[in-house]
């Protein structure tokens, strides 16, 4: 069997160790020697762009962030791609099947693909973790511990001037990576799409933590929304009061703090440093094992499948059960992080 | 309520996370307003040594190692300790119940205490993640990372010098951080007490990476045996050829492998570094969530359960249940770690 | 001797490491045993808003960010400061001498309450290290090591999705911190205030990069301006057009150089994260030295003098000689860095 | 002009950030465009062992610690080399000079060579920072950044546990790591090997740290030896009373201080680890601005002189005055960090 391999959308640290993960273990125990990447995402599909995989090509890559086959943000039904140019392409390069490492978008892709008879498995790839299918994605792990890092230095500074810090981390759709590094940083608020809130609770918040002599700190996820800020607000980029935005939520947030509660307040806006870098020990592990599990998952042929993890097992799932389902933050885990704001 | 917390065995990162749960939750909810911790583990119940433990003492502790609370190895039922010294003590202090934050030998002994009346609950501490009742302990996190970046800076020194290096981590019993930390670093070889293994698949080992160009990176549980040390060899600190063993298996592994193979070969043995300094954010969250659990189980009176992690939910689970099943790394979780050895 | 100490302006990694060389070094020699600190800067002095500083205070705090004094940008002839007003506030304390821990702006001040007889040793603080009379001043390499950390994972996103990755890192006047972490993080561009560069001249060093087939790096400091923006624009806050400029110039830079390439480019402001948090050991060990050093210049009365850095010596220097000259990047730094650009 | 590089003697962070210094330098200024390395040191000069140097096997090998050409401890004199084959090597494959990087004896050898007639510019590497005729030697922030960071970790378990925790440092001669890491961690006694000290000394300063309620830190180089240990013993690995030694200074103290104090001691040997791994800005920095300035230099033909750190300068000295001098801890640099321990 020929595999082919693909990352595709926003990087995240443990792309690599999931591409070597895959064929090691097909190189290592025999089921599975060839191996050719697809560059730059569905891009390298649709146009046939490939380079080999083997053992020299993903020696020591699982400690390396990023990709090195490259992403892009292509979908493979746009302009000249879908079914058949897919088959044309995997039929003149004698692929077999496809690993595909993606988001929503890419497995949703991946289905289509495998409904329409192509070899496809998935592995699920969000640094925000939202998908539903898995206890956890590989990054996510990172980019928590970046954040909380971060927020330790924010704190120090916050503490020396009496500022309030706010620290505007990844998370569009969902406070996960808020939820984890507002509690590993002991944050004073923490703001997530999940939970609209008013300005009001906000200052509370805040002015809590102001009297009992602590510097507060507030994390919020770049999808936050103010209960006064309806979606279509949101989606057009305006402001909580209908205008223009500038910068994101956290930018929008400290002048609004500062002017109503007096204290000097300063926002940070972590972005793509979060996202980058040597993965952290656990989505190395995490990652290698879903890379190993989605090659198991081909040689078995359990095409239309992606891998997961429950508990500490890694387990397959029918693309038709992972999809559609945004994994949000429950109100349970909002409420139990809730109490240590004040 | 009044309650007492203590800490007990060797040190944990995240022991101060923990602790900061438990009062925090108590003091916000206003379900629990009194606390006190018990100096140096059981040592402080059956002296009756207490410290306040109010929101001034535990502010910002979830980022610092160790225990506030100073912890022992002492045993409550040795010497003036058992039942009734701790029911007098806690008579004394008008503390009502325990949160005992241990490993296997400190839950045994909460255990033998709550069956004579004393409302204890019990919070699991192994840095080695053997405890049976939960997916994974605060600690081993951390302790897999610290050993992950060792390994990684001692591959470029492998590399230089086309040397085997040989890092000894922390697992008397079980390999669990080895395995994760090896399978994280790209080890070629990982060694746990789980798998006695022969000296010449060692080399084996050793040898395949040698010869596919690497520099190979051993790394070795401390509790490791090879399969010609039977246990009482192991026991009485011989080494595998029966003679007096002086430094860990680490340093007895590299001279057997430079003789028998010719490649210049090196061992460090990580130690203690493993088990201080800041909590990972993964293990901060864990203990925090931990902590506060254990708090709701206290005020629900659910003495004789200790609190632990299965997926991503907190659970309960009575020491019954808990105790006397060393978690030990499976058979399918080795083969599939082995895989990536070569 | 009692001796005051204080600490103000912006905050900087390893100011507490200062406060506890002085105290520790009086306490432990004997030369002087009772210190306090102001609080929040020149606003504690003119206040006489103190604090005893003494073996318990100053415990483990060499290893954190921030200053345990709580800082301010109050300048003492402001309001009902001045020289009348802080000799009192000595006499009434019976305070003898004040060691001052600021940047050119205390500095200036201490030079003027000096030459008005008041007893005042100066130590260095700036992250950006543009003062003349020391070779480098602490806070420095932790920020230098922060940006270099925050660009080494910005690297794997660029090469990634095959992007231009900006990072703005401090630098209002000069460009050290650009010029050293664009060193060590192989930047393609560095962009500092000394040095006005066209767009042009910048799109050929993006571009150069991008032709060889690298995601173009390019590290910019936040006073940078085009040679386009006169300095009323940069003052105003206009941007290269004469347009109001929302963002810092990071984010002025990458539309531009996104429109002109067609090289998909995304802005990072690194921010407050390069101030806070714990010191690197470089910036203890200097610290703690200046701190001792200052001690020992009180003790020998070298009033109106600051500690420095000279080579690997500690050194004083008269305030008179130290002040009103900004230490900017000289040109051969500059074009010694330029060679690696391309 | 092509010129040969070579690294030589024990790996150390920077290594890899020289090279490409020499490399870029030499490619983008057009003034050399031939490089080769020489596979593990002086070894691969005398089997004519080279590999091509270019900008692709340089690209981003700052951040990778070791060095991509290999090491040995290989003696250019002995066996086969010496003068008439070192030129016979670069007559066959047109080398016209050599960049060689090392430690005292590499440059030595390179000064014998020079000698005799052949280009050579040399590179100090020495992560203990033993040479006299550079401020900082590559590697060296690197190692006492590791160092310190152990230590952190080390005291919360001390701290813990009311233990005293010795940390082995590298440093056979001197004890530069020893006295930054200590200083930088706040040891209670650093212990150097320019400083031959009593074990009464040793135990007076642990129990003053633990009187004060301090868990005692101890930094000792491992070249360290007690007043009672005569050269003879410490050269035949003896201990202070004549026995054969098992394992390092830090192991054969840890005992005597747990026996004459009552403190529960641990030691730990940091090993290899201090000086593998990614390099710190800080070195990253100095060694790439001493790889450039050996290029020039090269270029300038100024043979027989190696590159070095003066202040913030990068300097040249011939050879005869750089070597034959260890650089030791001068009695003030120890009596300052002294004040510290107590």
């Amino acid at each position: 069997m020929k595999i082919g391999i693909l990352t595709s959308g926003g990087d995240a640290p443990g792309l690599n160790a999931v591409i070597r993960g895959i064929v090691y273990t097909g190189i290592a125990t025999g089921k599975c020697e060839e191996f050719v990447g697809f560059r730059n995402g569905w891009k390298g599909v649709v146009d046939g762009d490939t380079v080999p995989l083997g053992r020299h090509e993903i020696k020591g890559i699982h400690k390396q962030g990023g990709t090195i086959l490259g992403t892009s943000r292509t979908n493979p039904f746009d302009g000249i791609g879908g079914v058949d140019r897919i088959n044309e392409v995997m039929r003149e390069q004698g692929i077999d099947a496809i690993v595909a490492i993606g988001g929503e978008g890419t497995l949703a892709a991946a289905k289509r693909l495998t409904d329409a008879g192509i070899n496809i498995v998935g592995v699920p790839k969000t640094v925000d973790n939202d998908l539903d299918a898995t206890d956890y994605t590989f990054g996510f792990d990172t980019a928590v511990q970046i954040a909380t890092d971060a927020m330790d230095r924010l704190r120090t500074t916050g503490d020396s001037h009496g500022r309030c810090m706010i620290a505007e981390v990844m998370g569009r759709h969902v406070g996960w990576i808020a939820l984890h590094s507002g509690m590993a940083a002991g944050a004073h608020a923490i703001l997530i799409p999940e939970q609209k809130t008013s300005v009001d609770q906000i200052l509370e918040w805040v002015t809590s933590a102001h009297d009992r002599g602590r510097a507060p700190l507030v994390v919020v996820a770049e999808g936050f929304s103010l209960d006064t800020m309806d979606d279509a607000h949101s989606e057009r980029g305006l402001d909580a009061f209908g205008r223009p935005r500038l910068g994101g939520i956290g930018e929008l947030l400290a002048p609004i703090i500062e002017e109503r509660t007096g204290i000097e307040t300063r926002a940070t806006t972590l972005g793509h440093i979060q996202r980058g870098g040597t993965p952290s020990a656990y989505d190395r592990v995490l990652a290698t094992r879903l890379g190993m599990a989605a090659l198991d998952a081909a040689i078995a042929g359990r095409w239309g499948h992606m891998v997961g993890l429950r508990g500490t097992d890694i387990i397959t799932v029918p693309f038709a059960d992972a999809l559609g389902k945004l994994k949000t933050v429950p109100q349970e885990r909002y409420d139990e992080a809730r109490i240590l704001f004040g």
